[in-house]
């Protein structure tokens, strides 16, 4: 069968990925992609549209679904930055969850019988003892930021309308994602940038701005992250969570060493106090065996490479600002 | 200590008992109460005002804070009919979730140092078995109703406000209410209506109108539960969940019955598809021990006088209807 996508939140980091799987795959009728900001959009090999659709706008919502009657829903738009919510905990509220009933809720009146992936985080746990690691998607929620609120809230709406209207909503939670086109509003990307910027000034020595490097997070690269969305629309099951996770616990220190190695640099960390997260959670490492044993997913590209690949595209980018 | 009291949802029913709570105590310097719409205003021993206020406008909220500057805030407004929530699920989320977001986060930001009593619901439980009542607060939450995650969001905001910002918010999970005021919506007094309608015909026999009669469910009298929401403003812990419950189970079936002997008359029930819930929660029975060990609470109507007092209550409705 194939498929008419549609993504919300198309001009994000993680939807480039799903687009580039999506060309690979031969599944796909059409996709229709939609954000509050266009980017320049790449050709493919199926039909593709994007439009500009502000998700808080229910009626433009419901009318797009009953125009374009999508056969999977891909929901990536998100106010997805964990420290940012706790300086606009409203905003990130309704940007995440009330934009998702404002794509479920106009779904259920139509009656369209859309498969939908409801994208969700590893905030959602909050924070756990070292020696309940790693999560697993039965252990009990208890979120700790705005953010890690309005995403339980998410996927228990994703629930309800699954068992109580029957929809089909399968629900993910996505920990740290790591690759090529993350802006460096993220811990990871704004290491690298600032690592790529010394090694390009020939520097032996890079003193990065950091939050608490203590802090162990679960990266996965955001290649296999799209690989397991794809996977979970082909062989998931409605009304349950999956973590999306690579399973190993990475702390920023490790992160900052290992980004050293690669760049031939010596890299330090200076602690700047507005890094500091209130409620910062210390570890979250999650497990993918779920996800593992109901579909064929499997995590293909090592840390190591994506560290790699992500020094490489920051050098880009780096220099191509500079001859701008 | 005087307290410049604001409550929210001021022309419901639990408004109105608070409200003659307060006529008994001492500490009442000023009510300010607001609603989207006003009843007719009582006489009280102490200043009360009363205001429209829509609480999805966020600048007349902040306005009114910064104006009124409340030390405890009861927040009673809700969309709060679980059935209702099956058929307007995001009207049910925005008017639970949103409007106490709006009270909050207007709240954080002006730096004002009131205490906040965050009403929610028995309804974040979701369906347990029979070996695991009563529900203790410390269980893990699983709402299967579109209000029952709206009520948790609320929840785990208020502990994400209280913890992450310092607030002073308390929050309750309240079980099933009874008591006169409560509008025939809800399921016992529109079973009592119905008996009292048939007791003041004359009627021998009443066929009652209901959804699943098995349904076990735990009340307390409006009257006890004003009780404990001011106990928890006077000695609740900042941050904390609290039961607000009776600890014993009654189905409707005995409801039913007790009615029936009270009234005098044969009660039997006729099931109304219309009634019936998707994903019905089977048995809700609470523990009110942590209420009970740390304030000064403790139930005091028991349920017949609950009964009785809702019966007198309803034959006076119905005749004054008979007589307008």
């Amino acid at each position: 069968m194939k498929h008419r996508y549609l993504i919300t939140g198309v001009s994000g980091f993680v939807a480039g990925h799903f687009l580039n799987l999506l060309a690979q795959k031969q599944d796909c009728e059409s996709v229709l992609g939609v954000d509050i900001q266009l980017a320049a959009a790449k050709p493919y090999p199926f039909p593709f549209q994007t439009q500009i659709l502000n998700l808080l706008d229910s009626a433009a919502v419901e009318a797009l679904l009953l125009e374009y009657r999508p056969t999977r829903i891909l929901h990536l738009a998100s106010f997805s930055n964990v420290g940012a919510s706790w300086k606009a905990p409203a905003e990130s509220f309704t940007n995440n969850t009330n934009i998702f009933l404002n794509l479920i809720e106009p779904l259920r009146r139509s009656g369209l019988s859309a498969r939908v992936l409801s994208v969700g985080s590893s905030e959602e746990y909050g924070s756990v003892g070292l020696d309940e690691l790693p999560l697993v998607e039965t252990r009990p929620l208890s979120p700790e930021s705005p953010y890690g609120v309005a995403r339980v809230a998410q996927e228990q709406l994703s629930r309800v309308f699954a068992q109580g209207y029957g929809m089909d909503i399968i629900m993910t939670r996505s920990f740290n994602h790591i690759g090529p086109g993350q802006r460096d509003q993220f811990v990871v990307p704004s290491f690298v940038k600032q690592v790529a910027l010394s090694a390009l000034s020939k520097s032996r020595h890079c003193r990065v701005r950091t939050g608490n490097t203590k802090v162990i997070r679960d990266f996965l690269d955001v290649r296999d992250v799209v690989d397991a969305y794809w996977e979970l629309f082909e062989r998931g099951r409605s009304g349950e969570v999956y973590n999306v996770c690579s399973g190993t616990g990475r702390s920023l220190d490790q992160i900052l060493e290992a980004l050293g190695e690669i760049a031939g640099i010596d890299v330090s960390s200076e602690t700047d106090a507005s890094l500091i997260r209130p409620n910062e959670l210390m570890a979250v490492v999650g497990s993918a065996l779920k996800l593992k044993n109901e579909t064929d997913w499997s995590a293909k590209i090592s840390f190591e490479q994506s560290l790699k690949d992500l020094v490489a595209h920051w050098k880009e980018i780096v220099i191509m600002e500079r001859t701008k």
